[in-house]
């Protein structure tokens, strides 16, 4: 695949801020859009000149859980920049098992539909992930944690779903106003303890469902705390802390599930409301660079000057 | 209510264990069934004379939460026991909420079918909540952790569910015989890592559904680690600690849910099963006493002689 979309993950930060300086680099990237260049003797479903939008994982789609719609745990997967396989944020990635993989898209190039369909390999088909584990749906009132691009995208999934009340937790004025615009009906500021009040406050017994798009303890904690007796939270938010105080979801007879989405299951879903304008979240990439400026990009989403950066070969 | 049948419930055995020696005593038990000797004024679905079984817990039938069925978390219920409300385990009880705590039972009152309408206040129900929130059903491979009274009727919930396979978790060869006899399909005696590989040996990649029912540290990891990826637990165990490894379970987007079951949201619909001959619950109760007996009943039960003590009076 010649890549000719990227984009960088609120979870390649991690390692930006972790790994210890290396001169030898390292491939990073999973959320890409390109044109087939070439296919293996074994591909049946592309060809040479399809453009193509990649799952963050990549996938058999044809193993039980494959089948199963759960292709995060494919049983001949993996990850992009691990075990020899390419990185997106490069020029081209050898994509291990295409058909498995990638999805053809209708659109040309250039099209200005790009930075939506480019959400489909991660962020957009994250949001829609907690969305479902935390069981949203009509009349549901729903409660957003993060208003990185995962939780903007989360209130899209919602509003598409059919909420009836849509909480966006989130502090920054921009993300805050974007995510009104997607779909969000109150937004609660504060944090922790204050943040709870409020919410309840709002809400008298809490939220049906509870989108936990963060992955920080107190978020985890925050979204076990408001949570509604007999609500579903969906946590799609990389777990900081192995440990989680269950007991107060117990009491009350709340769910907590989620994980790596399976965004290949989701994308023939999500496409048609991309290509006929229903939901933009495309909206959320407000930065567009070059390959030379993936460096500042990281920098300037590490000190959340940037929401999302879009990398344009 | 005239108590006609009551039982000592396992979470009966926390504060046997744990309270300091008091002569005032205090009310005791939530499992029981009775007579109606009198109803107060606003009641009107019960009469004197009515044979009635209650759940363990009392609800008013008609909050937001009774309507959804989740009785457990009603806005004006509570517990036996506690708040100047009597306990099961005594001559009689005055029923707060009576119309919508109370079922009226069509048999007589020396019915063979006592004991197992009597598990329809609690265990019985209690099993069928940690089955349905564990997703059971036909096709689906399930894990019952714990053979205490619980977790064989969670046996006999998921074999009513329509499992393919029910494994369950214990080491008491009494509790094994009958889980077997109420359609567990496989035994795994081991506990902690090397049931955890047991069930991995005989399942490949877990189960589908795990049901836990002993709330210890050991046993909800083992839920935790014996589930397949999408695989759901359904905890019903008082949960001993506060804090849960989950992020075991996120990465393979297992969702853990369950709490106090709404078991007064179950009796008409296991109602007519125990009625019928379909499901025996009734036969977790292994010695039968009169109130006199009941002291040696904790002691029994506490030191795993006894299954579960039925009270007749």
């Amino acid at each position: 695949m010649r890549v000719t979309r990227a984009a960088i993950c609120g979870s390649d930060l991690w390692p930006y801020r972790s790994m210890p300086r290396d001169d030898a680099g390292r491939r990073m990237g999973h959320e890409f859009i390109g044109v087939v260049e070439d296919v293996g003797s074994d591909v049946t479903s592309l060809k040479a000149g399809d453009l193509v939008v990649s799952p963050f994982l990549w996938s058999d789609g044809s193993c039980v859980f494959c089948r199963e719609g759960l292709q995060s745990a494919c049983l001949h997967g993996g990850r992009y920049g691990f075990d020899g396989v390419d990185g997106g944020q490069g020029e081209a990635v050898r994509v291990p098992q295409a058909d498995g993989t990638l999805v053809a898209l209708p659109v040309g190039v250039d099209d200005a539909l790009l930075p939506s369909l480019l959400t489909l390999s991660d962020v957009m088909g994250t949001g829609h992930h907690a969305a479902l584990v935390a069981q949203v749906g009509p009349g549901k009132t729903v409660a957003v944690i993060g208003d990185g691009a995962v939780g903007l995208c989360g209130v899209i999934a919602s509003r598409r779903l059919g909420a009836e009340r849509i909480i966006l937790l989130g502090s920054n004025p921009d993300r805050i106003a974007l995510g009104r615009e997607f779909g969000a009906t109150d937004v609660v500021r504060e944090r922790g303890q204050e943040a709870v009040e409020r919410v309840r406050e709002l809400t008298q017994h809490g939220a049906h469902s509870v989108l936990e798009c963060v992955g920080l303890e107190q978020a985890v904690e925050t979204a076990l705390a408001i949570a509604r007796p007999g609500g579903a939270i969906g946590r799609v938010g990389l777990p900081e802390h192995d440990s989680t105080p269950t007991s107060v979801a117990f009491w009350k007879n709340a769910s907590l599930g989620g994980g790596p989405a399976p965004v290949r299951a989701y994308i023939e879903e999500l496409l048609p409301d991309v290509l006929e304008g229903r939901i933009e979240p495309g909206r959320v990439f407000d930065r567009t660079g070059s390959i030379e400026d993936v460096p500042d990009g990281y920098r300037a989403m590490n000190e959340r000057e940037v929401l999302k950066f879009l990398i344009a070969f």
